[in-house]
């Protein structure tokens, strides 16, 4: 109380001049920010509350259900002026009972192996998949060895991450294309199933899940991922011709859609209470994991925007809403809903939105989809960001749950953490509380606010 | 092979204008190092070897001996022209038995504490050390209460490392000094025996030690350390009046120095062989940890600087040492040793010396203490290290270990790596192998490997 009483004063010398963005004014406002979160921060409690007490969430279990009621009364408990759920239906895949695989060597002997299905994946018939093994490194390999070498085998898709792109989301995009698509690029030339190399930048055992699609010219394939060890195991039995053939059997199916929610946390703004910012995460996790980075991080970083406001006394001129959206995993509702009900929302303008899924790891900056002037305007506050390692701003970013905002005109953003561990863990049930660094988390949630706190108070 | 010779091609093309630092040609080799180190590097696997196999390696122990043979051997694998020991007496500091520690509450009843003896520090009388306790936050605490205060007591130094400095190597820098004069100071008030809260950045269970040194003026306290979150029950129970005493033993004791060695891997430089580079870390960790981040990490990416050269075919036109300094934690003998010889080296100039003692995290720059034309030298290679994450290059730095060199006038640096997860393991049993993120570990060596391959081409 006292810090800020003393932050109204200098506020007061300084409004004759309300454009000094980068004026000592903010950058001590962000110190205060910093020094609140950094010593009292909530984000990495709240998180404690998502992954242990919550767990898994994926859309339409009863995970998600109790997260969307626990964050609600997390941000209740910040501040937030109002809350709200925001409807929207969701898809409901199950995995069903554990998945089954094994191998049968050319000697006859059987070789378990640990498989998990894709998400959004058919089940395989209940008496399991058999077939030959065919390894493919990529889809031109695939089409070289066109029906003759696929039909009714089962295709390996083992394209690993590139290890030497050093901005890992890079190797996570050009690697993603086979787990996405390859079921479907299989199903083209007939094969029966498809086994994928896990999307992870490291070795380990843990099979990683994630979203595939459909293409609905080809059968449907049951579709399952190992982990990058076995991968390699798998592939060293291939090349010696020691594999006759592999097993396995995945119980997973789509069920019908049911309902579920955003949840919306707002600070009504001072001056320009219809220019809405929007910072969020998603809510919703794959159901193997706690979902700690991916991305529970993004959640209670965007609570603790609202709570730091509120401990600090900041009045934002413009209304700022932290969000947890539903369904990013399989599906997108959730940010799909919020944007169709900013386009309804006569009278308010959604100026700026930015996202954090890319893990609670330390922040380097922002990656920013505007005008060239919004860009402009954004970049110029790097100095205030330099102090916290995170002055890192490049043009070109958002998240998934923001991107049907563009199309309103909306100025979107993404927060660039530190990308090294993520793909340790990412959709693999290693992706737990005790994998987040309580400092990093809580940095994270420092320039994030920094950033709300500059665009509420100059716009965009 | 077949890149190395598209660069030598390029590096002929480019010879007639060599000053072209930050040419393509110096990104391309930089590139070339960072695909190598990030695909095939060895760092990870040689610190798997130093943490799993070698262990605990405090000077003077078995497994420090150990340490000194494994890294030769990994030197020689990394292609090392010449390999061998400078040997340095140093200190042997043992902790005997494991200390014992219990509160005896108001009531009569008594509570465990776990506590872990300082470095360097003397044991307590067989039959332990018990006192009244007397909280302590800060140096000025102490004096105010003095020795009626003070005497016959055993004091409990409660200084948190400050949560809100972004870097933490600061909050440390500031909390140190109880850990360090802490004993001292309380011994010239007449105390009997002090307590320390760790310096940690988290709450945990684990209590950290670390060196201090006695002030000859006074007697010699046994001294411990509690870990962060004992000192918050332990602080609470005071402030309601709950403790009556406390009793610890410590067995600690400081032997006589034994003869024990650093360990120098050397190319040969192929135009100014007498132009000598240092880069290293230390082969020493506390008793109580693997001593993975600290130094592990600044010891194998030291070799990976030695290995990527030969790797890549890369011939330095100076001398390169990657040294594994001994005796950084309690004496910095090996650091003083290779001062020494460097002074009676007669006919070679020591130009550069960066050392790597700030954990295997992923990097952000480097801090360097040069002359002014020196820095702007190294300063305008930024942006060479821009695609890696490391262009905050700052004025100062250095490390412990080479800090000796400054008086023969080398210009010293510091690789700076993330600090946020440092102070969560420091000196404590957490420091293990676990808590080495791989392409962490590898990108740090990468811009080692690059800032090297720099001073190595244009000098200084």
């Amino acid at each position: 109380m006292r810090i800020f009483s003393s932050l109204l004063g200098m506020a007061m010398l300084l409004a004759a001049n309300p454009s000094h963005a980068q004026s000592g004014y903010d950058s001590v406002v962000i110190r205060r920010i910093s020094d609140e979160i950094l010593r009292n921060g909530r984000a990495y409690e709240n998180l404690r509350v998502l992954c242990k007490q919550v767990g898994r969430r994926l859309s339409g279990s009863p995970g998600a259900e109790k997260a969307v009621q626990e964050t609600a009364r997390m941000l209740l408990e910040a501040g937030a002026d109002t809350v709200f759920m925001q409807p929207c239906m969701v898809p409901r895949w199950v995995r069903g009972a554990k998945e089954e695989a094994y191998l049968t060597l050319a000697g006859g002997k059987r070789q378990q192996l640990r498989v998990v299905a894709l998400g959004n994946s058919v089940g395989s018939p209940r008496e399991g998949v058999r077939g030959e093994i065919v390894e493919v490194h990529d889809f031109a390999e695939l089409e070289r060895l066109g029906r003759p070498g696929i039909e009714g085998r089962i295709v390996f898709f083992n394209h690993p991450m590139d290890p030497t792109l050093v901005q890992t989301f890079r190797a996570y995009g050009q690697a993603g294309t086979y787990r996405s698509n390859g079921p479907s690029q299989a199903a083209k030339y007939g094969a029966v199933g498809v086994i994928i190399r896990s999307l992870a930048s490291n070795a380990d055992d843990h099979p990683h899940t994630g979203a595939m699609r459909y293409n609905d010219s080809f059968p449907k394939l049951p579709a399952v991922a190992i982990s990058t060890r076995d991968a390699e195991m798998l592939s060293g039995q291939i090349r010696k011709g020691a594999v006759r053939n592999i097993w396995f059997r995945s119980n997973a199916q789509m069920l019908e859609d049911v309902p579920s929610f955003n949840v919306v946390g707002e600070l009504r703004g001072t001056e320009f209470p219809n220019e809405v910012i929007t910072v969020g995460g998603h809510l919703d996790s794959w159901d193997l994991a706690e979902g700690a980075h991916d991305d529970g991080s993004g959640c209670v970083q965007s609570i603790e925007v609202i709570r730091v406001m509120k401990a600090l006394g900041i009045r934002p001129k413009r209304t700022i809403r932290a969000v947890m959206f539903m369904n990013e995993e399989n599906g997108l509702r959730g940010g799909l809903a919020y944007a169709d009900a900013a386009k309804k929302d006569a009278g308010r303008k959604y100026i700026f939105a930015l996202e954090s899924d890319a893990g609670g790891f330390t922040p380097r900056g922002f990656g920013v989809s505007a005008t060239p002037e919004q860009f402009r305007k954004v970049a110029s506050w790097a100095p205030l960001f330099h102090p916290y390692g995170a002055a890192d701003i490049v043009a070109g970013g958002g998240g998934a749950d923001i991107g049907p905002l563009r199309n309103l005109g909306t100025a979107l953003a993404g927060f660039v953490p530190d990308s090294q561990r993520y793909f340790d863990i990412h959709h693999a049930e290693s992706d737990v509380f005790e994998a987040v660094s309580p400092r990093e988390l809580h940095l994270g949630a420092v320039v994030m606010s920094a950033m709300i706190y500059l665009v509420s108070t100059y716009g965009l």
